[in-house]
């Protein structure tokens, strides 16, 4: 059914645009980069005689119309954005096994009413524009347009002109409203399926995640002449209040999380005492009451921490998304799939948020994990076994044909 | 004798450019700002028609002919760059003291032998080329020019191409070879004489120190799939390391510090632990075997954390300077001048490097401090009195007649 030489090659092509020299891939939102891999999808889509549509917020929606055009689609996708120097699985493979389930069902002349659309989602990972799977937030809701326009990277250029910049702002009237259901098939991006021996996994839900970003006030001064025990210096503080968090967090052997991915401090120079330590703080939970528990008790370790070098501190929340437990009823269907293919699996929760996560929102939604080895993702060295992901892509389309 | 009111004037006029809303001031090594505040001094230079003169590091000499034209000549100055939003008498008072001093001479007639040089020094901060006194440095054999040439800020711009894009690249026979005296006026940047209740500090020396560049050396990884026990977090083996250090030098209670200036995390992302971090040490202690004591453990105490962490690290030495005791004689003759003029005194160790440190090694040296209100520098609310400057520089007047 599924043409895996194809599906390969595709893949080949797509990742030669922002590879890196140690075989990983740096393709930033909206970058020269994103914009070529765009183009190539489109020029896919056309080649498939798929009807293309762009959306005000850049997604990119190639469209398998059905035999009855008012029927809900069924979407499939995910994104081709990459972290900086991340890896080539995460986010692209989604997107190119949409596509060559889209083609498999042309290859095979499958029949059906509702349309079958590919997407590819705009600034997933949130690494350039500072916020994760802002698409999927607009469109269910969560997200004000407006808001991610204005998001800004490191040098200030906003999500808004950059859409623009690279010819990928398009019309809102074109945006997913009423969705049946969202499937994508990811990279697991952790080790539980490997250590599982699973060749797939059922993903059942998507943990919750908090983001934040913290700042330490001191009093910038000379590292010379000031004398240690009256300095107020606010990179020392928030050292110590990352190391506490972290010993925090060991200490309740729980699924808790905390990475602290960011720190900036000011004015930079080896000299001076840092007046000023700004750091982000992601923290995740698979259930919301104890996820916010622990958003409690981080607040109070920086609070206490803050006061007890006498400095000022502030903690601003940049996202926070609830766990998102996916549609029971998919769950079932794949689950027989794999049973009827013969394909172990492994039932399991994501660790990582996905657009799958706020698509859940508008449409039953799941998820397939491919396993990942090593469990290293966000790093060149993402790797997975392509026997795995031919695997994966077989099964999912199984589901789809299930669906339609 | 001083005329205050002109050397007011001239520190207003001057502190004008580089002014920092909050009244401090931005005056990076060879940025626009810096090209300035040279031009002015230079116009000021050719008002008193000194003779003027730039060296291949593009130091600034206003020089006073003596009778001699072969006798060593007095040096006094000190630097008019600045750290990143730091203070306005920090370097701009030393350069703007020996003028008036100068000025001061040329009024009231005074013959001498030898000559007499106001000096600005290129790069004493070392804040924006990060090494400290590099002119000195160069003057006193510390530092190969090529070498000093090659340093690059933050944004890869070398030291060497800043000098020739102000025009300040001077010729290197221009340079000071043999002085007979190098004396500098400075704020002493530290609480010790407010403490004291002294009006003056008579420096008898510069305490020791030592930068250095660590690198922890993880493993990029994804924040939400990624369990806490297995990561290998760069970030968090630095905040640890960090944290040790600080905790090490303060059980101390010595005259020991350590300051952590700079910090970058790598790749910088809220959701992606940390493969790869980086920060600056600053440590320092007056005598020169404690401080290699000092050194040593702190390279061991870096070792041993990193390694816990299951870490690589790396320690690269980025400067060291070992403490410079002042002559004697100098030191007899300041505290000398302080008792006939009736001034209070303190004798002191400086905190801070200056490029008196270096001068030391080819004149006899000596610093004059005057009191810093709350001892904050290389921070805009760096403050001091009018009267207190004013008498120091009447004191400097004194001390420097004597050596002619
Ligand atoms: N898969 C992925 O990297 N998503 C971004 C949101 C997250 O950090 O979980
Ligand atoms: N005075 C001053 O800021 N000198 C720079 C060298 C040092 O850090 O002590």
């Amino acid at each position: 059914s599924i043409n895996e030489a194809r599906l390969y090659d595709r893949f080949q092509t797509m990742n030669r645009i922002g590879e890196t020299e140690r075989g990983g891939l740096h393709r930033l939102a909206l970058s020269d980069e994103d914009k070529q891999a765009r183009d190539l999808l489109v020029d896919w889509f056309k080649e498939l005689h798929l009807t293309v549509r762009v959306d005000d917020l850049g997604n990119i929606y190639g469209i398998k119309p059905g035999s009855d055009p008012s029927a809900k689609p069924v979407v499939i996708g995910s994104h081709l954005d990459s972290v900086p120097k991340g890896g080539k699985y995460d986010g692209t493979l989604g997107v190119l096994a949409a596509l060559e389930i889209v083609e498999s069902l042309i290859d095979e002349g499958v029949s059906h009413e509702q349309p079958v659309i590919v997407v590819n989602f705009t600034n997933e990972e949130g690494a350039r524009f500072p916020k994760p799977m802002i698409s999927s937030g607009v469109l269910s809701g969560v997200y004000q347009t407006e808001d991610m326009f204005q998001l800004a990277d490191d040098s200030g250029i906003t999500l808004g002109d950059e859409l623009k910049r690279i010819g990928y702002a398009g019309e809102k009237d074109f945006r997913l409203k009423d969705v049946d259901k969202f499937i994508e098939l990811h990279i697991e991006q952790g080790p539980v399926l490997i250590e599982q021996q699973a060749a797939i996994g059922i993903v059942e839900g998507i943990q919750g995640l908090s983001w934040h970003e913290a700042t330490f006030i001191g009093e910038a001064d000379h590292a010379g002449p000031s004398p240690m025990s009256t300095r107020k210096d606010a990179a020392v503080g928030a050292f110590k209040a990352m190391t506490a968090l972290h010993e925090w967090v060991l200490s309740l052997e729980d699924e808790t999380s905390i990475t602290f991915g960011r720190i900036a401090v000011e004015p930079h120079v080896v000299n001076v005492i840092p007046g000023k330590a700004v750091f982000s703080i992601d923290i995740r939970h698979p259930e919301k009451e104890i996820l916010e528990q622990r958003i409690d008790k981080m607040k109070q370790i920086l609070t206490e921490t803050a006061l007890r070098f006498d400095l000022d501190s502030q903690l601003e929340d940049l996202s926070f998304m609830p766990p998102a437990p996916f549609s029971q009823k998919l769950v079932q269907d794949l689950e027989n799939v794999c049973l009827s293919e013969k394909v172990s699996y492994h039932r399991m929760y994501s660790g990582a948020g996905h657009d799958a996560m706020y698509m859940n929102r508008l449409a039953e939604t799941i998820m397939l994990f491919v396993p990942s080895i090593d469990g290293k993702s966000h790093n060149e060295k993402e790797e997975s076994r392509w026997e795995d992901i031919h695997q994966c892509v077989k099964v999912m389309y199984e589901l789809v044909k299930k669906q339609l």
